[in-house]
């Protein structure tokens, strides 16, 4: 089991899915992880629905620092902008050979199955970002698919799922409760986890 | 019934809960309806778990402004903040003395409280902030409670309800099908209207 003060990277760019950001963000930092928001220019970044935010540091400044987690929001304009930025693709090529923690929703994953980074894994994304018949990876309808060091949700109404799944990933069961509760949501939690915890073993 | 472009208010202070205040916003943007979000000062405001975003306004410059909805988010100190700001709470006693929509989720339904703005209401709030006893209002802990122009709900977890309900509100059911339908959420809506429908009626 890895400690807290871990670190999370939310890369943004121009158009990233305001909701995915902030809900994965904010329920990290609730869960005492350190997150980074970071921009790929200087300046603020504008969301798909209009969201301007000011990122925590450059993109190019942090893709050396150790990382626990590397998560790509959605936001199809914004993830067209990440799969272009040379170090982050390489940042994530690298992490993929390590078997690091790579997180992504929405239209995310389609960046990583570009670069071969989801092959033999199960996933989910996007209605119509993945191909459900490739024979590079087993495609998923479930909010949040768990395989191994891969983390992928499907849209703005899973992202919640998502970051809880991101927090008993890495923290445990226990952390996802303590910080799910004071959400006051009105829906039981869904833990792809539950029937799964042998996951955070493969991770450590 | 009420057309689109209608007008959106969003106060932001600092320590506003930043899932409540993107949530509400990119929700209610995605449905049509123009956003505003409102700072107190110049400047970036910063969220209680940290986000860092810049306001499309100054308050002051706004209320005055016809405004449809105005939607007040929670996180404690951000409350704190916006009802010490006197021309904000004119404006919700005015909205409430004509009849007009307030909504309002988490801690804040506890700054109309203090001005009387629920008596005689059935509400919801965030535990601990309303009392459940209080001869005022109806205390109720739904995810949303409509009632009607006053709309009160949670917290975080229920901030998607509750911006589809607003939605639900002013557009129509079809109108938050279409918008709920590509967030791609897990469970179910929750729709505190289908029940009862005629608070539409009230508030046009």
């Amino acid at each position: 089991m890895v400690t807290s003060a871990m670190q999370v990277l939310i890369p943004v760019a121009d158009g990233f899915e305001d909701m995915e950001v902030v809900i994965s963000c904010d329920i990290l930092r609730r869960a005492g992880l350190k997150v980074v928001l970071a921009g790929l220019d200087a300046g603020l970044v504008t969301g798909g629905c209009g969201l301007r935010l000011q990122p925590d540091a450059l993109l190019a400044d942090v893709v050396n620092v150790d990382i626990d987690i590397i998560l790509l929001p959605g936001g199809n304009r914004g993830v067209q902008r990440l799969t272009k930025h040379q170090p982050l693709i390489q940042l994530l090529r690298e992490r993929h050979r390590r078997g690091q923690i790579i997180a992504a929703i929405c239209a995310a994953p389609g960046m990583l199955a570009t670069h071969h980074l989801l092959d033999g894994r199960q996933v989910t994304a996007y209605p119509g970002i993945l191909d459900p018949q490739s024979a590079d990876y087993i495609y998923q309808e479930s909010a949040v698919v768990v395989d191994g060091p891969l983390v992928t949700s499907r849209g703005p109404g899973t992202a919640m799922d998502f970051a809880l799944t991101l927090v008993e990933l890495l923290l445990g069961p226990e952390k996802r409760r303590e910080t799910e509760a004071p959400l006051q949501r009105s829906t039981p939690e869904t833990s792809p986890l539950s029937a799964t915890m042998d996951n955070r073993a493969s991770i450590t």
